[in-house]
């Protein structure tokens, strides 16, 4: 007997949405995605930390977001505000702390506050490509704000606020990433943040602080937080994705209570999962700045594989500044090149990595950058990928030059 | 010293948000919320069987989604494919399980890919209110299509399909909860269910099942899911929320696979909480029936223990038909009776519950019932509840009753 033809469900699906996504990929040298390193994961810890929060609390599972405040769990959110305070200068209360779905949820929800379609935001001109395609499904577009070794160039960022203002552009927001920014990896210095601060009070742009990065660092006290600078004008993100484990899917957001309060009414998800938040918190929780210093000084000794490879086997073709903390490093190759020319020879040899102009507001300005994660591969392996991605390079390189010259002489003999 | 006056961040919100969220209440009596029976909490199980899982794999939590498919993890996607093969009748490859946080996001993901501003969904009369924010959210409205005791009537939805079409109305999908239907509590039959799908499929018009209910009821073998009768015609979400834990933001949504492409393609929230899932995993993996069967049996209990309560207390002004299954009672009082206006005395006597208004397409058809849920409270609780909710109701009648006189009286001297 033959069955009934199938209904055609796929032919009810709206235009315009993202593509069906693909099967997952285990790349052999994966240095595109944000992994963190397996051997820094507590895993006795965790489990034991795990239990022993199941164990005292487990009841109140049965209750939507464990019967205490839809913010999310005390214990937790009291971590969040004291590190805070202790690491990034934020003075703050837990009421203040709305526990995430990552950082991710925290962009998602700051565009459902503040951004309708059509609008635009302004990006750093490099920054982190997830917070494109947030972007495009609010419906807005980002203008790209200058960036130097410091940072937004807080001149540059008035000019371009005086250009829109000029065409009746009102930017919804800032986002910026001013601690280990992503992908070029620097830290603002603390002048150049008060003087990004009063540009944007003066134009009335609101401000995002992504610090996801600002646990992962290695060079020294950090300058405080944009939120620390002026509370008022900035609503702040974090992760215990680079710091812990991306993973537990564990982030925060933190601002005055009116806009907490609006975030939450926003979060419409039923709570973070419970038992992820009970895992950061019982095992952090009097561990964090030992487990901290820790995954920074194995990040920074990775970083440092990653560049000394880079030396090793792109020369003088490749400049990377050492990043200041982090999971990634932004690879600077020469100006002809197009990297994304490189992603499938790389991925034919089991390599992955963001080709630059997927982390810029205007992909054509990045082309002849990277950005690769030295997180998750082992020294061997980050040495070994790396090499091999030369060798990718430098076939195209020759490729590059075998086709100027065929068109050269097809100029030549036409 | 004073600082300066603050930015004033709130003006920049965009309009017609939801509301700021209040602060957490804990009503002495809560009817309102989908809580489940704390005692019902594996706790130990839990957390030995969460230690278990961490230890086993904790060093994958260093990679996002674990390291392996974007669907969730592959040892729940497998418990769930086999426990829908064993109760539902649903034959489905676990890649055809997508893990969601909660069925709700399953609903959100749904809407991504079928919804645009302006469209219109086929509900049913009463249904979840939690899905009449989504659609408001999505920018979308809903029509309702009437219930009678065995779920929604073919062929009333087939005269309202004809209308819409009538109206060039082509609506976008049917949100369906035809096993233990939130809130009446009934369990569509076997010839229903066939006849509901011949009308959808006649009309073109997707469904979407929620199966949430289906794993907490008590009357003998459910007929099969409606996903198992057509998997092409129906996209098929479930949760552990009443099953196990709604703290556990753990659910799930089935389909074919180019749909289930498509929604994953949708979920941008890098991962549904890794610990949750191991979490429902590893502890219910081999005592998926004990522990159902166990939930079953107390809900039961505390149902009739409602309906009883209701008996004594509210005597022949409250009618209800005993669910099938769930968390919730389904109270009709006399038709008179606005349940809206019992919520405020009600809060200050320390009771919430659900007014049939938040849970109907037109608010007007159900103000007369009301919602409660009996799986957290004690059954003391729910006996003395439910007396002082009755109080409540006559205090309310009398005060109606000295209202109409009043107004005829007025009427008279006027």
């Amino acid at each position: 007997m033959k069955s009934a033809p199938g209904f055609a469900y796929m032919s009810h699906i709206r235009e315009g949405l993202p593509k069906p996504a693909p099967a997952s990929v285990s790349p052999r040298y994966n240095f595109g995605t944000g992994h963190n390193d397996p051997n820094l994961i507590p895993v006795d810890g965790l489990a034991r930390a795990t239990e022993e929060a199941l164990k005292f609390c487990g009841r109140d599972l049965a209750k939507y977001m464990m019967g205490g405040s839809a913010l999310g769990i005390e214990s937790l959110r009291k971590l969040v505000a004291s590190m805070l305070y202790e690491r990034r200068g934020i003075s703050v209360v837990p009421d203040q702390v709305l526990i995430t779905g990552g950082s991710a949820q925290g962009i998602d929800l700051v565009n459902q506050i503040l951004v309708s379609r059509g609008d635009t935001v302004i990006y750093e001109q490099y920054t982190y490509s997830g917070a494109f395609s947030k972007l495009a499904r609010a419906g807005a577009r980002c203008v790209g704000a200058a960036l130097d070794e410091d940072g937004v160039v807080p001149e540059s960022l008035d000019r371009l606020l005086q250009d829109l203002k000029a065409r009746n552009v009102t930017p919804r927001y800032l986002y910026i990433i001013p601690t280990v920014q992503n992908p070029t990896g620097t830290v603002m210095s603390l002048l150049r943040r008060q003087e990004l601060l009063a540009v944007t009070r003066a134009h009335g742009l609101p401000v995002l602080e992504d610090d996801c990065y600002a646990d992962v660092s290695w060079v020294g006290p950090l300058p405080p937080a944009l939120f620390a600078l002026d509370p008022t004008q900035v609503i702040y993100i974090g992760s215990f994705s680079k710091s812990l484990a991306p993973a537990l899917r564990v982030g925060y957001a933190v601002a005055q209570p009116d806009l907490v309060s609006q975030l939450l009414a926003c979060k419409n998800d039923g709570g973070t999962g419970s038992v992820d938040q009970l895992a950061v918190s019982q095992y952090l929780d009097g561990r964090l700045d030992t487990h901290l210093r820790e995954v920074s000084r194995t990040l920074e000794a990775k970083s440092v594989a990653m560049i000394e490879a880079f030396e090793r086997h792109f020369g003088p073709h490749a400049k990377i500044r050492r990043p200041a903390g982090g999971i990634y490093v932004w690879v600077e190759l020469p100006k002809h090149i197009d990297t994304r020319k490189l992603v499938e020879p790389a991925k034919a040899a089991g390599i992955t990595f963001n080709p630059g102009a997927e982390w810029a507001c205007d992909p054509e300005s990045a082309k002849h950058f990277m950005r690769l994660c030295f997180a998750m591969p082992s020294p061997d392996e980050i040495e070994t990928g790396v090499a091999e991605l030369a060798k990718i390079y430098r076939s195209h390189l020759s490729q590059t030059a075998d086709d100027g010259r065929a068109a050269a002489s097809h100029a030549v003999s036409t």
